[in-house]
């Protein structure tokens, strides 16, 4: 299973790519950073990481795209170009037949760390001596997102054959289509339930992006 | 001058096109709304959209791809899921190499009807009358993507052609990019103004596109 990890941004956009052989053993395939400058028009850059995301999916032909979710947080503008960006990741995700895959920050640095509120080096540490890189992934996107694809490794692997009902729906006569969109692991089930008792509370839930 | 509107949803993304003739003439070719089930996986759905469009592009070949700008409000899923599509619909127009110009609501609506806070309804009796049709342009996303159109042909004519500055940086040896990103109209200017001032006065700000 070759797992395409993707840490989405404008400016920096992290791509990892993995080999997985189930017993958590994985390895390190490719990893770069698209990036754009931000004196370019919003679309142009888009296109910029398009391009480069379509060179990594070309050349390592992935089974499956992993992208970490998108936080609202405080800064909107940022959450909005982030937000374009996993449009076109998935867009791209979808023409190519590849399932696609979210896990939110908090699941990324559990999977790679065993603790999911585990500051950024601690992750990229983890990340070099999970795969047995000779130095620390730099910048922290390119880290980030092979951490993605580490996760969806170890705990989206089982996931990611169920996560397509719409394949039966369209070619299955007379199948009705499943109400609940994709499946959850437990640990976005978990998620799910923390999400929902942090909104019940107040505080910043994390977005979505299956709603319209 | 050929223009496309784009009302950005995954549930329904109104796609509009019209002819500008100048002197505010302005008359219908295409008015269409591009659809997905919730029920379908996020990249699947987008990739519904970006089929819609580029049948859109491709038979109608536009000169310029006008969309309307998110905005934050309260519903972050929703805002999520709308800057997904838009991010699909700059990225089409950048692989055709089209400029892109993006209205708020407000500017939208002055547009049209004189009241940048005219209600729906007056925005589709007022695109009924301006392109001369026997009736009103329904579902509502066919009228905004109209409405959209109509606002880029009478107010973003001049901008379009100035609305690409990376073109100039690309080829020209020695260039220096462009600090500013591209320009703005006269009303986005207000309408930048009237942001800021909102923004201080602690009032939901609209979303920008162009940050990380």
């Amino acid at each position: 299973m070759r797992i395409l990890g993707v840490d989405p941004g404008l400016t920096r956009c992290g791509l990892g790519t993995i080999d997985s052989y189930g017993a958590r053993q994985v390895s390190l395939v490719d990893v770069r950073v698209a990036r754009s400058p931000a004196e370019l028009a919003p679309h142009k850059r888009l296109l910029m990481i398009a391009d480069e995301l379509d060179v990594v999916l070309d050349q390592f032909k992935p089974d499956v795209v992993a992208i970490e979710r998108v936080f609202a947080k405080d800064n909107v503008r940022s959450v909005t170009g982030v937000a374009q960006v996993v449009g076109i990741v998935m867009l791209a995700a979808a023409r190519a037949d590849l399932p696609v895959e979210l896990h939110t920050p908090p699941e990324v640095k559990a999977a790679v760390s065993g603790n999911g509120r585990a500051e950024k080096q601690q992750v990229q540490i983890m990340v070099q001596r999970i795969l047995r890189l000779q130095e620390r992934p730099k910048p922290a996107d390119a880290a980030d997102a092979l951490a993605i694809a580490i996760t969806q490794a170890w705990r989206g692997g089982q996931q990611s054959l169920i996560a397509e009902p719409d394949r039966t729906q369209h070619g299955g006569a007379g199948m009705l289509p499943r109400s609940t969109g994709y499946d959850l692991t437990p640990a976005q089930k978990m998620w799910a339930g923390a999400e929902r008792m942090s909104r019940r509370h107040g505080a910043v839930a994390p977005t979505e992006t299956s709603e319209q």
